[in-house]
Parts: structure tokens; sequence; C-alpha cells
């Protein structure tokens, strides 16, 4: 059940029977020589519509664009700044919260997000103790990696072991391959691949990581895989989205 | 050509080639009993993409949330404040600004966002003009409304005279249809329906267009008249980057 | 009635009498080789207090410096940046809005301040919607254009036909000498004079329109002219601000 | 010489002799129950143009709303948040910064003006640095506040002794009624007025000062103790203006 | 009674005794060539721990980094721009007003926070009106500022004389050295020093006071004399403080 | 090397062999009804110049007051919003940053910090950037929390096992015991004590943790617990940092 597929009419009948809505958010940066740029918008996106149609839940418009600052030095990557980020999502959250919606979880594709998004939760908690809103202090927000999952994490390193790395990494390229797979990329990469540089400014992350990749091998993936990826993830997170609003 | 179905080196190539880019901007808004509410996004995305095939061109990621203030009194409605969107779609140039593109074409869906993205315009020329972008006064920004383009305009005058109304319309429906035929809905609509009043506050609004409708008969859309919408849109938009980025 | 020229016991009376306040808008902007930089403002301005004694209406200080960005690679101009506006007006009302004010109708020089007027209107109602005003809900603005009103229009096409032009026109300048026709400016003006080009930032403006006038030839104007002018705004503005407030 | 009153290109022939501005800087709020609203930019205003008279400055646009928050418990006050008045002043500053101006002489009317301007100075030097202006290490801005001139502070005394107060003083109120002698009003005042209670938010100011005076009896002031303080505050502050541009 | 050694619980009882606190507040910032960095923060902390213990009052945790952009061509100054400022004291006094503090005595150790600080005080009360703080109105924010206490500035006459000065005074740093006796400097001083120049930019006041001192000579000092200052501040703070919250 | 306690003469000296400083980040909030609401930042500054010392590393003035939104709900608690924490450090560090600094270490004491001090560090980065500093790409920050220390945790469970809890735990106090033996505080502690619950808002917190602690007995603690764990960190932090700055 999507928000942008509904009727204003059909989302005053779900918040009669739920408080809860799955918010999908992803990041438009560079994902190595054949990465997407979305790829972590499209894998939050898949995971959360999954999860949406197991737990009956309403999803909210993915959140395309995240905090992905440090791979700037690349082109086509997109970022907001964090303290955009926190603007941006309080002014999300506060019209689903004026609406009646009390629990937001979001699922997220970007390790970068992290950080920020957990600023922003504390952030929203205290403007909405000043709006007049109903019921207030029963909101929550809470936020669910879907690439962190345990099941997905064993799967990831049974089949790529090592190679999975910590950007760009085969498990991802492989839940795109399985949404997109007419748009799977090849590029040669290079045999080396860096890996262990902790991250800093923009400028830095490219001298450190030059063809984008943190020390993973994306020619591991296949669709199939992502399949497998995609089911583990869903699966798990039914499961936490369903305890999460209870 | 998508943005977030590219790789960074793709997007290397593509600047090589040209500096302009296409942005979808749409809202998450009640479109009335009948009409989605990611209407102005779905349909501001397929025009883009639309284009984005028939110019070569890339077509960023979709802005899907809004300046809706109006609408907030309607569940499901999104919407950024003003002050808000200028930031985020300042960000989202300044990361492609960097990276070379010169030439950001809006393909609008929601005439609630023209005013804020003129102002968003205007801020983003002064900032860049405080960085270090080589060659940023060449820099431009358009925004293309495709529900205002002449031709379609005409249609919808033809296929709907007055019933077109100015929100929530048979065009912007029937476009959604074209997307998605599953997606078609049904309920029931008052025939009086209100128009005319100006727009200020959510909750002024809500009490003047009690259903969301603004003078509009949604019930006269087919997803064939959708097409026919698209392939006009399409048509004369293309025309208009290509002009616009020459 | 000018707030300025009022007592906070005269401004007390009024407001048991009405809610409507007046608020000229201007700008601080180069006006071409013989326009005044107070332009915008002064026109504002003086049609403003017309329509007050017109219309026993309270008028606010002239807000003289609007959005002028595109100007500012002409020395004298003087802009804010959008968010700064914003945030400027938005104070700005809520003081009016706190003492009883529910009706802001502004008077607008300048074509560059209508869309953040516009964002900056629904920013407001957002805003208020927040504070613990008694009826907030009933507060509301509009932007009246003195010089897009049909009957000026009209005149200046009668006058001036094509040579009114959008920028530096004859009308406002015309206005501007009725007011101060001791002030009336002469130079050298290019009878080849640039039109046409869209709007980006600051120093394309100057690029494409090298002495500031867009399309105009305000060697037209005459003091006589710029009376008629006055008398025409202010009829029309005089009820429009009535039908406003009733 | 008024900027409002020049053309771009007499400011661009007055940058190649001078890079002094004069910014007149008042308030729009309570002055008692004969004082007018406008009471600190009218004398501001008329000061600043007399300066501009004497040292053949220019004098720039009135910033007419100031720092009065805790006069907004009065109807008719509008006051700027600091926070909004330093970015309203940066932007201000910054477009006659670029444009080379680099001594800013402001004339104040409003001693809740002060602790902000001194604050937007600040801000302003810092944000200047991070500009590519050239000579930006030369800019210097400081504020001249006539009411607190030697010469003016004695007379006042001389006339009035006790009675000069600190708020809705008979000086100010005798330059208003210098500046515009139709518009001088009476009611009746209490004999007794509230005096020395320190300022904090906009409620307790009103119940310390009921009528909104502050030790003062502006029933003293004529035209002629007007015209006395204009003469006395243009003749010092013409020669501060020509020692901080020296 | 620090706050920072108190547990909440204590805070709970010692609200339904006093509503006052005392907020130490200083820079960090060059004191010359014998001058701590912190010395404002250092004496303002001293003092306020020293009336707190005179007052049995609550001391909130040091404010350590101030208003002091004008020092910032000097290594190791910290600052806060304004706007900074106003935002981070409005956040912590947000906090302690809503835990029902309603007097906040802030004690100042640097010239360069008082306008700063003043202008914070008028946004907090704006501020504090819009939440649901029960009795907002009550509270009330001023400042002491030691080192202006006719007292301490006559000691201060009395032993230094014009060598007093106006930064890095003896008298400032003596109250450091009684504070830190170990910490005593010694460096060479030119004899001829710097002074009258008014405060602009960073590199203008570095430019006009090439090694920090304004006027002053900082040699004079002594422990001895930094504990007399000490206990004049103490004796004279206390007495302020009773005051203000009675 | 504190430099509070250096004058800007020893910086330049320090900055010609380091580009390193260490900053304390802390909080101030309620620690249960035994732990001083100053923990957070008494062990972080503790430690943090034990590793100056050590590490002969310039160490800056303590952030006292941090992200502790959740905790506010106990009086005496002060919380910067991260919106706000993130100007602030921003502010901080850009004063650092342009003295030549270009290693900055926090050493935190406070687990709600670790994500508003990230997304801070990206900000930052993106922030340095835009500005004229030199080698401004060499800048790196990172935060070290010093209860993170496997070091120290391990020495927790082995002292306190399960009764080791994640706020106001033994380990904590105890370092504070060590720091100020004279104010080891007694309380009544229920035996049973919350934990488990996930961090929301302020009065969301304060309901599932009532009297503050989350699942700790800070009654085991002890000063010499206090001072085997300020060992453990400054070794483990020296050697941290020497390979941070190297």
């Amino acid at each position: 059940m999507q928000l942008h597929q509904s009727t204003w009419q059909e989302v005053e009948t779900y918040l009669s029977q739920s408080k809860g809505i799955i918010i999908p958010i992803g990041s438009t940066e560079q994902h190595g020589p054949t990465g997407l740029i979305g790829t972590d918008a499209i894998c939050a996106e898949k995971v959360a519509h999954g999860v949406g149609e197991e737990a009956s839940a309403m999803v909210a418009p993915t959140i395309n664009v995240g905090m992905a600052l440090h791979h700037t030095a690349f082109p086509g990557t997109i970022s907001l700044r964090p303290s955009t980020m926190i603007v941006y999502i309080k002014d999300y959250l506060t019209s689903l919260a004026r609406a009646g919606f009390q629990r937001f979880f979001f699922i997220n594709g970007h390790g970068g997000n992290i950080a920020t998004l957990k600023a922003t939760f504390s952030e929203c908690y205290d403007h909405f103790a000043t709006l007049n809103i109903p019921e207030q202090e029963k909101i929550k927000c809470t936020v669910a990696n879907w690439f962190m999952i345990r099941d997905v994490y064993m799967l990831a390193k049974e089949l790529y072991g090592d190679q999975e790395g910590s950007h760009a990494t085969p498990s991802e390229v492989a839940l795109t391959q399985f949404v997109y797979p007419e748009m799977i990329k090849t590029a040669p990469l290079e045999k080396e691949v860096a890996k262990g540089h902790p991250i800093y400014g923009a400028s830095n992350f490219r001298r450190c990581y030059p063809d984008g990749r943190m020390g993973s091998n994306p020619s591991l993936a296949t669709p199939e895989h992502g399949q497998r990826f995609y089911e583990l993830a869903v699966k798990n997170l039914t499961q936490s989205y369903l305890e999460f609003i209870s």
C-alpha cells in the first residue's frame, strides 16, 4: 500500500486502523564502476514495498537523496548536508504526524544516513513537543538498515566472504540486479581494491578509494543473489515493523 | 537515461558531451476522492523520463515532496515549508553543479511549487557565486510545467471544458491512469464542486474545498486521454529542453 | 492613515473597526540609466498611501528592499536573498498578527518579489498555526501588483506600445516623475535596447542587459502620465482592497 | 544624495569618489499615547538626510523596522527578532559591499537596535571574509545614535530635565513634530509615569510601563525644539561621518 | 552549588526553593603575550562559583566559548558567530526554563559578549512566549560584567592607572594568576602598546593591535591583586544576584 | 597542555610542531539519583587532560553541553538540539582550522553525542571546502568514546557484570568519584532498575526510566575503580591520538 498510489480518503481509513508508516530512505551516490548511482534508494524502496505488502502497511514516498557528502567528488552524487536533511525530514514527519501517524519506520539503504537520521529523530521529538499535536508524546521513529540484518549479513559472508567489502558491495549490487535485470553494468575492475581507510571529506575519500569501491568485488553479484537478499530482508523487517507498531 | 540507473563513470562520460539535466519535481498531496496522492510526482516523473529518452538527456531522481502546505489539512499530504525547499534544492543543485552540470531543467507537476522554485533559483545563483565552481556564471535553471503547455491545455479544454478545473483535474488523473492503469480509483463525487476560492492556509483550504477538488470532474479521465497528454507533453518539453541547453 | 504616523492607541481603535492593513513593498535596484534606484518602492508607497486614504485603511511602513538578486551586478542595487525575505516578512507579519491584524494586502512594485512573496505567504500560514494567535485561521495575505492592473497595462500600451518593455519601463518611471518631479533624470539611451532574454543570475543579467533596461524606452515618460497611472492604480486597488477585507 | 533617488550610473560615479554610505535605521514601535509609532525611523531618516546633504554622502534606504520585541505587547509595533535582523542587514550590506562600498555609517534612532547592530557588524566582517570581495578587509561599520550625542543630550536635559525619560522622550517627539508639524498628537497623559524598571520580555514591559512611556513627559515637546535637536544632530554626525570615512 | 556536581534530585529540591541560576560566560581568545587564552572563562567561572557559594545559588556549566570574532586572526582563539551564540544560548536556556528556572544571571568575563548576549535575551523572551512553559512571562535574564563593577574598576585604576587598558588588562590577568598561580606567564612586552583603535574585523584588529594587547600592561598583575579583584567581584555580584532573584 | 592555559604565542609555537588538538565533549544531563549531572563532561575532560599530558597535545576547552534531548524531562539537564550542535561545533572548528589545526580528536563522554557528532563532521568537511583555508582537504575529525574502549568495557564487565547497564553506569560514576572524591552522592536506589527500552522522546524516556538509570547499579562504583578506568582510557586514547595525527 503506497501512499503515492492512495487517495486521501484511503489514508483516512488506514489511519483509523494503524498509526504506522514505512519510509524508504536511500541515497544518490557513486557505487563504483558497475554499481548504479541509485543503488541505496532502489534497494530501500524495493524492500520497503515488500514489507508494506507483507505487513499491510502504508509506504511513504522514497527519500532518494541522503547524506552522501563524502561521495561528492564523484560525478553523479547528490547529497544533502546533515543540517538540510534534519530540516527536510522534520517537515516530512511533521505533515504525517499532524495527520495522525505515530510510528515512523525508516527502511534505510545507506550507512552514511544513519548518524544524521538518529540526530533527526532527536530533533523531531523535541519539535513535536512544541506543536499542538494530540498524543505527540506517543510518536516513535526508528531506522532499520536492511544491509545490517543478521541474516543478510550472514548470506553476504557466505556468498562473498571478504569480497563483500563495505561500499558498492556485491550484496547491494545484486539486489539492484534483481530489481533491474536489464540494467546490469559491466566495467573493468581493478583486482586490487582499496579498503580500511577511515572516511573524512570528499576529496580525501576519492584519493583513498579511486574507483569508488570500498573493499568490494561487485562482479560477484547476480540477480538470483539479489532475490535471496530481498526475501531475507523483507521477512526480517516485516517482523521488526510489526513489533515496532505493536 | 536515468541518473539512478547510471554509474558514475557513465555520468562522467555524459558530462563530456552535455551539461544538461532534467529534474522531475512533483508533490505528495491529496488529489480529491479519486486522485492519487502521488499524482504530481507520477506525472512529472513519467514525462521527464519520456523527455530524457527523446532528448538523450540525463534525468535526476524525482523530487517527490514539494510545497503543498495548503493541502496539509487532508491526511496523506506531505509538504516542505518553502524555506526548507529552498535549502533542499540548493544542496541538490550544488552537488550537480560541482560535478559540472550547468543546465537544470525542472519538469514540474504541481502549481504550488512554482513560486518557491523560482525563489530557489534566485537563491542558488547567488549561492553559486560564492563557491569556487568553474564557469558558475553559466549555470541556468528553468521550470517547465507540463500541465501549462499550450497543447496540453487545449486538449484538456477540448476533452473536459469547464470540468477540467484547477486541482485534481481530469487531465492529471488521466496521466496517472496511463501510468498505473491498475490503480484507477472510484469514489462518489459530489456533482457540485467548489471553485474560485483564493488559496490561503490549510484549514481555510479544506473549508473551501471539502473533498479536495478545485472545480474539477476527474471522473472524466481515461488512460487513453492520459496517453495523449503524455505524448503532447513529451513532444513539447523535448523541444523546450533542447532549446534550453543549446 | 499611516502606521508610522499613528499612536498605538490609534491603532488599538482602528483594530476595533478593521482587521486590514496595506503593506507597500518595493525594491532597491537599478532601473536603467534614467530610472531611480528606488523606483519600485516609490511607486508602491505612493499608490499604497493613495489607497489607504481612499479606503480609510492603515498603511504599514514600506518594505523598501526586496528580491533583486538578478540586478546586483549593477551598483546601488540592494537585495535580500529569498530565504531572508521569508524570515523578514514572517517576523513583520507575526507582530501584526499578534496585535490582531488578519488581512495583509501587499501593494507591490516589483515583479521579482512575486514568487518569494507567495512562498512567504505559505510559510506564514504554517507558522501562524503553530502560535497561540486567536483566530489565526482567519489570516489572509494577498499581493496586488499595481503595474499588472488591467487598466494600467492598457494605458501603458496605449501610451508606449512596444516601448513599455518589462523593466525600467516608461510607466513606472512616469509614476516616480509624478512623485518627484524635481528628480527627473536624463542620460543618453541607446536606441537599440535588449529584450527577450530569460532571467538567470546577476552576471548573466548584466551581460544580457548592459544598461539595465529590458526592452523599454523610459524617455517617453512624463509626470502627467505618472499621475494617470497613479490614479488608475489607486482606483483599482482601493476596490480590490475593500473586496479583500470584506 | 539619496540612493533611492539616484540612478545606478550616478552610484557608479559616486563610488569613484567615495566608499562611504549612510544607513538610517529606526524602528516601528509604540511611543506612548502621543508619540508616533514611526518616531525612531522618522528621526533617523531626517537626520541622515541632513548629514547626507552636509557631507555630500550617499544615503541608503531607511531600515524602518528594527529590534523592538519588548514593545510588541502594544498594537502597531512591528519587530524583527535579533537573528532575523542579523541576516537582513547581512544581505543588505553584502549587496553594497560587492558594489564597492566600504564604510557603513548607521544613523540609529532606537536604543533597542544597538546590541543587535553590534552583533551584526561582527557577523558581517566574518561573512565578508568568506566572500571574494576585493579589499574586504577594509570594510568598516559603525553606529551613531543621534539621541546619545553629547550636545543633544545636554539640550534635552536643559529643556526637560528629568522629564526627558528614556522612551517616548520629548526630544524625539519634538524631532518628529519638526518633521511632521501636521501630525502633532494630543492625549491625556498620566502625571505619574513609570520609570526605572529593567527591560525583559514584552508582557513584562507592558505591565511595568502601562502607557508605553518610560519616565518621559512628551507633552513638553515643540516643533521648535525638534528643529534644534535636528540641527545639533546633523552638525555633530556630519563631523563623525567625515572622520569615519577619512 | 554547581549544577555539574549535583544530581537531578538535588536540582529538583533546589527548584522548590529558588528559581535562580548563575551562568558563567567567558571566551576563548588571545590575551596578549602573557595572558591565558581562557582568561575570560577562567575569571567568570571563578567569580560565579564564589557568588554561588555566598548566595547558595546553583551555578550552571561555564559557557567557555563566546563572541570573539575580532580576535580570530590570532591562533588559539575560538569564536562563535553571533547568530550561533543566539541559538546556542536559546537551547541552553530553554532546557532550564522547561525545568522551572526563571532567573538567569549571567556572570560575564568578556566585553565582546555583551551585545550578542543582550540580543539573545530578546530572542529568548520571544521564543519562550511560543512555548508551553508555565509562567514563562516571569522569566528574566540579566548580564553582570565582573570587570565593570564600580569597585573593581576603581581598584584597577588605583593599581594600574592608564596601564589597565581595555584588553589583556592587568586586572583580568591578575585574577587568572590568583586562580592558577602555577600558570603565570612571562614574555617580553613592547613598552609602546597600541590603543584607541575602534574594533572592526579580525584582520584589521590584528593590524591595529599586533601583540593582542589593547593599551594594557599585564606585567603589573600579581596573584594578590587577583584575589582582591575576586573578592570585590564576589561581594558585589552576590548582592546583585540576590536583588535580581528577589 | 591546555589551550585555556596557554598564550596565543605558545599556540603559534605548538602549531609549528603539531596540527593536532584534543577536544573533550560531554553533556549536562541527569545521571540517576547518585550520578552527577556533569558526569559525561567531567569524565571526558579528565581523560582528555590525561591524554594531553601523555601525548604532549593541546587540549581545547571542554564542550560541556551536548545532545541530551531525551533526558530533558529531568530537571538539571541542558541540551542542544542536533541542528544547534552542528552549527556550534562548525564555528568552533572553523576558528581552529583557520589557525592551522588539521586533526580534531574528540574525546567523548556521552553516547547521545555520537550520531550528531558524526553528522557534524560531514557538515564541517563540506563547509571547509567552501572556505579559503590552505590545505583544508587535509582536515580530519574523529571521535573516541572513552567508555567504549575495549579495555574499559572489559574492566566494567569484570567489576560490575550486568549491573554496568548503559546510563548512569558504575564505571562513569566511578570515574567522577576519582575526580571529585568529595562529591560522592548517596541516595536510595530501587533494586529493580528499568532496562532495554529503546530511546524516543523526553517524556517517553522518563516514563520508561523513572529514576534516570538505564539498567545500572551505580552504588558499586568506587574512586579506586575510577582511577583504573581513567588510566586505561588515557593509555588507550593516547595511542589512538598518536596514530590519528601521524
